[in-house]
């Protein structure tokens, strides 16, 4: 029937799509699914012996399996991560994967319209979370906690345009560390900006700097390079850009798109071209204009103390004051701050990866009283780490290095070179499981020898027991190295001893 | 306005929701939404010093936040659980939350209503995932893996009633291994058995069995007794109840709902209240209608073995043959089993928790087949943990025993009894920090001695570490250990190598 044209071929489909409905089946509502299962039954019920082309078999757009090879590599990444946290304190908290909608709106600015909700099916409206600091300061306000110091690592779902390359997804894994409570000024600040040097020099992922500001030094230099307050939203936007795109095609969306007055974006341009230490901010505090907004002084004087405590935390020279940094979300108040690497290592023969921002975070003192009845404020700080970028990068030099990673912990593996074993080889390795030790067989009745150890040199098991007539005859068992190939006879009642002495020494 | 009627109010609170509906916002387009925020907006305008009681602040229906102490629980079983799956030679592996949702359709039977469907925001049809197997299947078929054993933790949604009291969520933490490939009968099956014993020994659960028949013995069942094929679905269903209904009430189901001849429950019902061990098996081998079905003979054939192997193994005596076990899932064709403790431990004075089943599982040849452009096979078998309801036993006994929880693995504090010294104690935990040393102190300029030991005492941490004008004078430390207050002044540069000797000893 390949002759049937389109419009036939899809009436046709409708037809078998009502046919081929089960009887007991649920009615799911969405033709466009059914439609498509029909599509496959009946292209493969047209083309018996070819491909079901038509069945799809991939993961959602911008998602991904992790391979166990990258399992190991992640929850080596992750752990190293989580021991910062507790390094410092925190404590671990769960929060759904998705919240109640109106819990997640008006929290994100612009990129609200980048948050997935669930179908309406019947009940409450849902939506994915979005980060972890909403649900966590949802969780605040909820159980009216006014000081916590906590860790969080989830995923978190955004619907980007996903450019893989950059190691961006739809859906992402974040690690979480906030301080919520009323202190004294940036000493909570400047521990987040320490916690973010710990992680980003315990990873080995060579140099970075760490970009710092404001959102009251920002708002106060808007106000006096006389940008209306009605755009400070876009404004931000627009210079949030500044990574990604030069200063003159910033300049011209600021006056093409926004309508902002040349004069007006040229004197944006002065500041946003600004970078350094603690110097700077001491030039911005004798800067005639901005010495004169209230807003910008506040924020300065912030980032003097800061600057006083992260130099006794010996980061001084990891941060740099940076007025182009603005970060897009809606929540922060105060200091803000994103983590950059300065250059990815990458060999001659391979393009460099981009990953762009690598950890960041912020004070955020009105989010939580947005969720109380009362409107009472819980002031918090924190960071995130975005460990998917982090990851592409590990996983690149693993590839680079041929390093080979082993995906099991399997440290016995239990053989036998006779047939008619599968009792002895199963009552053995019982034993070694019952006294804790990893051990593997193969499900086979009588696998030859040579399987049986190619396997292990395969997935880098150390050691082999091996059970044979005479072994058994003798009550002793053999104990194989793989590595050196040397085999010793060990009496059955001693094994579990010898190999956990083994096992200890490596 | 108190006097204003309902449909007044109504009026009112749409024409507001449009009047505020901020111009920069990106449409929703959720009439229901718009109206609750802007009620939330208009009742606090009309009672400006009343709480905002329409404003609602929960986690979704069924989900709940998971506090510190009940990840440390949480976390403790997670990492016992996992231990085994390693223990049995597992790879981790990771899918994304969602899947397309044509993967999910036709493999839940009846269960497939209580998927959760994302909102169609353009592109691809999504769904929460149901559980850990189907994703797995679907992996399997995606990179054209023969073979594969590995573990899984992650969350799952399902629509159901939430029960809260039995640990039952619509968001819940499954733990799942499963072995994929062709094997000799049997064995990996047992495998999972064992795990299942281990894992329910380990957390010391008390005293429990675990359930086991097959697909196939049940079909011939249904086959010698008469049920109409059409009908095994439906029948299979009810049966799956008796673990919450009496007999005489899922024979009435199935009599008067589905249309069953009363003789033919009758004989259904001589089968399904058998349960026993191996001498079941063979006595079924006997009965005289079963045995001439060959279905049930091949599946008969197969616990028999299954049996041989859980007794090398030395669980037997844990395993029950049970032909009223039906499991829902529609992927199941071969041995199945579910796990249930046998009585809770409940203090007099409680209401004993009812968990039902922890632990579940079974063989799935078909599924991976399902997903194959080919249909090519690739047989599985496998379990899944049930942490939440093991979770609600675990938490219970904590709360019975009065057991008090660390939320933090603090091992030192950073403490002054003077005023003005911050400094000293940011450069000192920064020290520590460095070291790898976990360390805390207050985020006060100048917070009080006794706050900063009680912080301690709160808090369970083991070591202070206390800096004044006296010590900074004479180079050293005071190290004061919080349970026996014995205080020791240490040379500064000893400090860590101290701490970190101290650490190693308790």
């Amino acid at each position: 029937m390949p002759q049937l044209g389109l419009l036939h071929r899809r009436a046709w489909t409708y037809l078998l799509g009502q046919l081929l409905r089960p009887p007991s089946a649920v009615c799911i509502g969405e033709f466009h699914y059914h439609s498509q299962v029909a599509e496959a039954v009946l292209t493969s019920q047209l083309k018996p012996h070819q491909e079901k082309s038509n069945f799809i078999i991939k993961t959602p757009k911008g998602t991904r399996d992790l391979s166990p090879q990258q399992m190991v590599v992640r929850e080596k990444i992750l752990s190293m991560v989580v021991s910062c946290f507790k390094r410092h304190g925190a404590k671990g908290l769960d929060t759904p994967a998705f919240e109640l909608k109106e819990v997640l709106t008006e929290k994100y600015g612009e990129d609200s319209r980048l948050i997935y909700d669930l179908k309406d099916q019947g009940g409450e409206l849902l939506s994915l979370r979005y980060d972890l600091t909403v649900p966590f300061a949802r969780y605040l306000a909820m159980n009216k906690v006014k000081k916590m110091k906590r860790y969080h690592v989830g995923k978190v779902w955004r619907r980007e345009s996903p450019t893989i390359v950059q190691g961006r997804y739809r859906e992402f894994c974040q690690c979480d560390f906030d301080i919520a409570g009323q202190f004294d000024p940036m000493i909570p600040d400047a521990e987040c900006l320490k916690i973010m040097c710990e992680i980003l020099s315990g990873l080995q992922l060579g140099d970075f700097v760490i970009k710092v500001s404001d959102r009251r030094i920002l708002d106060g230099m808007f106000a006096v390079c006389g940008v209306p307050e009605s755009k400070y939203h876009a404004v931000c936007s627009s210079i949030d850009k500044l990574d990604k795109m030069s200063w003159k095609n910033v300049r011209h969306e600021m006056v093409e798109k926004q309508g902002l007055a040349p004069e007006v974006a040229d004197r944006i341009g002065d500041y946003v071209q600004c970078h350094g230490g603690m110097s700077l901010v001491e030039q911005m505090f004798q800067d005639p204009k901005l010495s004169q907004n209230k807003q910008a002084l506040e924020g300065l004087g912030d980032l003097k103390l800061l600057f006083e405590y992260l130099t006794l935390f010996g980061i001084a020279e990891k941060i740099s004051f940076d007025l182009s940094l603005a970060r897009g979300l809606d929540y922060y108040t105060g200091v803000i701050y994103e983590a950059v690497l300065l250059q990815t290592p990458a060999p001659a023969d391979e393009e460099p990866l981009h990953v762009g921002s690598v950890a960041a975070g912020g004070r955020y003192d009105g989010l939580v009283g947005m969720f109380d009845p009362k409107g009472h404020k819980v002031p918090c700080v924190g960071l995130s780490i975005g460990v998917e970028r982090i990851f592409s990068i590990v996983e690149q030099r693993m590839k680079t290095s041929g390093e080979k990673i082993r995906t099991t912990e399997t440290q016995v593996f239990v053989a036998t070179p006779q047939k008619n074993f599968l009792q002895e080889r199963l009552r053995l390795i019982a034993e070694l499981w019952d006294a804790g030790i990893k051990a593997e067989l193969l499900y086979k009745n009588n696998p030859k020898l040579l399987t049986q150890l190619q396997y292990c040199e395969d997935t880098g098991i150390p050691l082999v027991v091996i059970i044979g007539e005479q072994e058994l005859k003798d009550g002793v068992i053999k104990l194989r190295s793989v590595a050196s190939r040397e085999e010793v006879a060990i009496k059955r009642e001693h094994l579990v001893t010898e190999i956990q002495k083994r096992l200890s020494e490596s």
